[in-house]
């Protein structure tokens, strides 16, 4: 929650953070050399390869886009053809990035608001053979989340690497890399770990990581070469320099992590499920359609259509008139779309304040609104979830 | 100053940030397109165009090796002869960032301890013509500083961009792009601007920025293309996306502008002058010896010899002693030398504090030292410049 001159950060990242991890991360600067803050980074990455059931864990300044690129450069070398799986803007940049990196891709484009299905990929992967083939978990311009780990069933055996874009749904949607035959795992700090921003984070199955290894052609970036930075990674209490690492932004993240652990990795799915789920009942029940195809809707994020007569910029700016920042659509869906965030920290009370805020401004824009009806259907539907600590009895 | 469960951070950087810096950086996350988060990054990239003199300055999620490879990526092509002038560690880097974007790298390697002159690069530029030359200013593993105004004079006229790395100087010694003949500047924030790690900052001359702008080829990374972040850095307040920025780093490197605005920037160079000069006396009474050759000395950060018999972990664990952090050499000169940093907020009473630890711990190890030597020195050196707000009268 916030309190009166704040925003209320609805957006599908960077999401708001605790006072907790806010208050960790303003520690004095660490020395990267010293051993207090290697010992702090090797349980950070001993948690995340916990989490996402990784071999390797990479956490690198940069952004999520940094984390894409990384896992390109680092799989493939020139020529190598790249199987690109699309249905939004951000799983749009990977055959660019592989362009970068002296690759070929090869693009197969699933309408804005379809999931990519694990026959698309039994399909494309009969008809040629890859280097590594991409897909995003949940693309954040549609709210569609794509079955990965079924389509990781069809990839085992293909030879091709399997690398998924988990930026929007790593640690609100369970993601795992080495069982469901993931080999490169891409994810940021500021989603659903509910970090700051400012944290690139890649994961490695033991078969990326045996490739990483063994590969002879040097790798098309420094930066985020792994290769340089996996002594660090692997054991961090040896004490090697790649790069300065963003020392008070790892503190952040550990932060984050307890916060994680805290609430139980199992509890923070649920919760991502039970409120994901109300929210777009709410929103249906108000007359929006979703922009996901039925079935593969994002429980981190949601897509929805404006109804006709709808200015995008005068309903976000209403929205805005009670402290909230919700997004508009990306790329084509601009203006006919808009987007609300609902990971990480997120709480009952705050989705009831954004459906409150837009049953407000759908009936300052002329529409016939039962004011509350979208927070009575929201409610319905958590039922006796509230995920909030109950008072002490004595209180 | 630190209280007793801190480490006084007396390392090449990061440096030690002031507690205004780590509560500015502890406000809540805000959206990246947000108008009121947009203002505020305006305002850092205008405030670092002047302290620069740059045409256009970039802020990015990353290190300050990431700003070395981002300089390189946007201004080299596949074949792009490029002169790497190295007589350091970081220096060395380029060459292999020049090799991993498709470059011709030839190194120009000066000794250890050397720096480089424009005779130097008048002589190389005479031999052949390259698309770029790349020049450490202050070289952080040996603490030399290289004349890069007046090499300046030398590349210009030549073809060649004029790539600089200033991480270990920028906000502490006296840097200009435009005036300088410099193309591109590459720093970070945690060195001189004492902000924490986790930002690449890079500036670009009027002529860089034309080459950027007509440049057809693409750039040979994605993250790093300044192409996409132009219209960003350009405008913030035209709310364009790259990728997401580190929102709170941002918020701290505000903050830290803010400091150095209420010293006053010459202030600053003259703290750093005077701080770094006395610095360097008394570890010369004590008996050590300079890495840096005379005339060539780092402001910044001072390097030195142990006299023969000296342990270095032993050493520097006894200075560890008194709660304070040094760096040990870097490659060949590993054992065989320490580091100190004195830069960012360096004050007297910090380097009082270390240069007595030092005789401390000379002493520990069996060696004559009168205790209060150094510290004599040191104070003599530095008169009446305490670099302190006097206290108010009626206090």
């Amino acid at each position: 929650m916030v309190s009166m001159d704040d925003y209320l950060l609805l957006i599908p990242g960077p999401t708001m953070v605790s006072s907790r991890v806010l208050r960790a991360m303003s520690r004095q600067v660490d020395s990267h050399l010293h051993l207090e803050f290697n010992t702090l980074l090797k349980s950070v990455i001993d948690d995340l390869k916990k989490l996402s059931d990784s071999s390797e864990v990479f956490i690198i300044a940069g952004s999520g886009t940094l984390a894409q690129e990384i896992s390109i450069a680092n799989i493939i070398e020139p020529g190598d053809k790249v199987l690109c799986f699309t249905n939004g803007f951000f799983g749009g940049r990977f055959p660019e990035i592989v362009k970068r990196h002296g690759g070929k891709p090869k693009v197969f484009e699933a309408p804005l608001g379809s999931a990519i299905k694990p026959e698309d990929v039994r399909k494309a992967l009969r008809e040629d053979s890859f280097k590594a083939i991409t897909v995003t978990h949940i693309e954040t311009s549609t709210a569609v989340k794509s079955p990965i780990k079924e389509i990781g069933e069809v990839v085992a055996g293909s030879g091709a690497y399997y690398i998924v874009d988990a930026v929007c749904s790593f640690g609100g949607v369970e993601v795992k890399t080495d069982s469901w035959n993931i080999d490169v795992l891409c994810t940021c700090s500021q989603k659903c770990l509910a970090a700051p921003p400012g944290l690139a984070i890649v994961g490695l199955s033991k078969g990326a990581l045996e490739y990483l290894e063994k590969r002879e052609v040097p790798i098309s970036m420094f930066y985020g070469d792994l290769k340089g930075w996996l002594p660090i990674m692997r054991n961090p209490l040896d004490i090697k320099y790649w790069a300065t690492p963003p020392i008070n932004l790892i503190y952040a993240l550990r932060e984050a992590l307890n916060q994680i652990f805290d609430e139980g990795i199992e509890k923070r799915f649920e919760r991502h499920r039970i409120l994901g789920e109300a929210f777009r009942r709410s929103m249906e029940v108000l007359g929006f359609k979703l922009v996901a195809e039925r079935g593969y809707e994002a429980d981190t994020v949601t897509a929805l259509h404006y109804p006709n007569g709808i200015d995008d910029v005068k309903f976000r700016n209403l929205v805005a008139e009670r402290s909230i920042l919700i997004s508009p659509g990306f790329g084509p869906l601009r203006g006919k779309t808009f987007r609300v965030g609902h990971m990480g920290n997120i709480s009952p009370n705050d989705l009831i304040s954004v459906i409150s805020a837009i049953e407000y401004s759908l009936l300052k824009l002329g529409f016939k609104v039962e004011l509350g009806r979208g927070v009575k259907e929201f409610n319905e539907s958590i039922g006796n979830n509230h995920f909030i600590s109950k008072l002490d009895e004595k209180a």
